[in-house]
């Protein structure tokens, strides 16, 4: 019997080498873990996991000789590490490959929303262009005041690319790291009151639930845009709702929601927010890589070797 | 009777200090210089210019004592300088105050096309993402090979951004320049061929047209982005639209084109073209830096001091 669960919605380009590796049983969600025999069940040691849905004690416990979930993504909020410490399950994660891809999107986000990139498009395929002229002047982005909540190896890899933008960086941690220059807020409030752009580059969790707050929404200000490319979880989504429709604040970029994909539908009506399909690590590239070190780490348990990025 | 005459499509933004300053006559285009009664273009000794009509030998001579033209953008192209040149009048332009803006909207049709932004805006907000799941995995920007034809100041600007992109610089210039070891190519074939984004950054002009020829664009292969930020003259474009209907190279990135806002209808069916209309320039602050240079040329012109930024 197999030794490898695989549970996911996995693209071909992982599933062949999944198959070739592991001869797994695949699954599609976390809840098909209870259909399994309990033979089969207890011959799984380790399992690869891709998704959002909750994974807890419940999917542990059919898993008796579970000693490795290897997540596909850096955040591994969906798994509860409580429960995988508890029974001796060591969780890996797919940290490093993705941070420029995240990094990009931000950047690319907030140059959509300050220069009206999609808008500006529209305009032009329409044909407004020719008939009305110029499309409306809009918003510098360069130079600008940033901050980025959360300098992990994310939201560096962000403000590398944001000093190259001539933007004075400023950043929200627990304690002072090590920059060239950048300025440290120990407080979100007096982060958002700082900066044009807040950036939102937490990790996910309980720890950080709402950590972008409505108190932190308001010290935004009216020139103030939210890029968010951690989790929907980290940004109190009803309080930003309001801001954006009251244009309490300018606006948003977000590749993360509450609930996705069946996001809050009050976001489609509003034309101040560019909204992505939660595709921060989504290219070609970057999956195959995210892929390869999942397998990596399943490899290396099998063998009896050192995970590669284990986080407990 | 007024020495000051502007032309062009003006917002309120600039009209105002216009008027405060220099009380001047307005008028909408070129065409409309031979309107003006002889006594009237005779007082005119300084021109306001804004846009992209021709301006030539035929204009000058219905203004006999004009001394100066000071253009509104950095691309003077419309302006016919030798004609200039043999009646002593200076012409002057608005460079520098733009380059930013111009960098950073090169930068945002990058990562709008290689991230698919705008289809993937489209694929939430059309539900397709609660329907049928995660967007089409897309393109890796950080860490591309890039290509700069004509590293002038905008060009620069271009290429320390994407720096911070970890992308590996390359450039055409007639002559190698003082680069933190960027790669020199003397031959806009040769610099296609080494890189995946092509970015032109060329002025505009008799000299630069087509410099992007059939040939250049067929060396830049199938991975090929071509992004525009200069002048359409740049660009053999009915080339360019073959490569792309075809697939010859990957896709672009337009800020400008031939016949503008009148472009080629053959770009509206094309999914592989971030569109935009020509809004380089376009945000309120810099707009309002390069009205303010403007008027600075013509407030030193009647002064009788040096000008600011003459071109020749």
């Amino acid at each position: 019997m197999t030794k490898t669960l695989v549970v996911g919605a996995y693209s071909d380009t992982d599933l062949t080498p999944l198959k070739a590796d592991f001869d797994p049983i695949f699954l599609d969600g976390p809840d098909d873990i209870a259909s399994l025999d309990d033979s089969v069940g207890a011959a799984i040691t380790a399992m690869a996991y891709k998704g959002h849905t909750p994974f807890g004690a419940d999917q542990m416990d059919r898993l008796p000789n579970l000693g490795l979930i290897a997540n596909y993504g850096v955040g591994y909020d969906a798994i509860d590490v409580n429960a995988a410490n508890a029974r001796g399950i060591k969780v890996t994660n797919t940290p490093n490959v993705l941070n420029d891809d995240v990094a990009d999107l931000a950047v690319g986000m907030m140059l959509c929303h300050g220069r009206e990139m999609m808008q500006a498009s529209e305009w032009a395929r329409s044909g407004n262009w020719a008939k009305h002229g110029e499309y409306a002047l809009n918003r510098k982005v360069s130079g600008s005041t940033v901050g980025i909540m959360g300098l992990g190896r994310i939201g560096r890899e962000i403000a590398n690319r944001l000093a190259a933008f001539k933007m004075d960086v400023h950043y929200f941690s627990r304690s002072e790291k090590d920059t060239p220059g950048w300025t440290h807020h120990d407080d979100p409030v007096s982060l958002a009151s700082a900066v044009d752009f807040l950036i939102v580059a937490l990790v996910g969790g309980q720890e950080t639930e709402k950590f972008v707050s409505k108190d932190v929404i308001a010290a935004m200000g009216p020139r103030g845009v939210l890029i968010n490319i951690s989790r929907g979880t980290t940004v109190d989504e009803a309080a930003l709702l309001d801001a954006l429709e009251t244009r309490a604040i300018a606006g948003a970029g977000l590749d993360v929601f509450l609930n996705e994909p069946n996001i809050d539908p009050r976001f489609y009506a509003l034309d101040n927010v560019v909204i992505q399909p939660h595709q921060g690590s989504g290219t070609i590239e970057t999956r195959a890589a995210m892929g390869q070190l999942q397998r990596d780490n399943i490899t290396a348990f099998h063998a009896g070797n050192a995970l590669l990025t284990a986080v407990n």
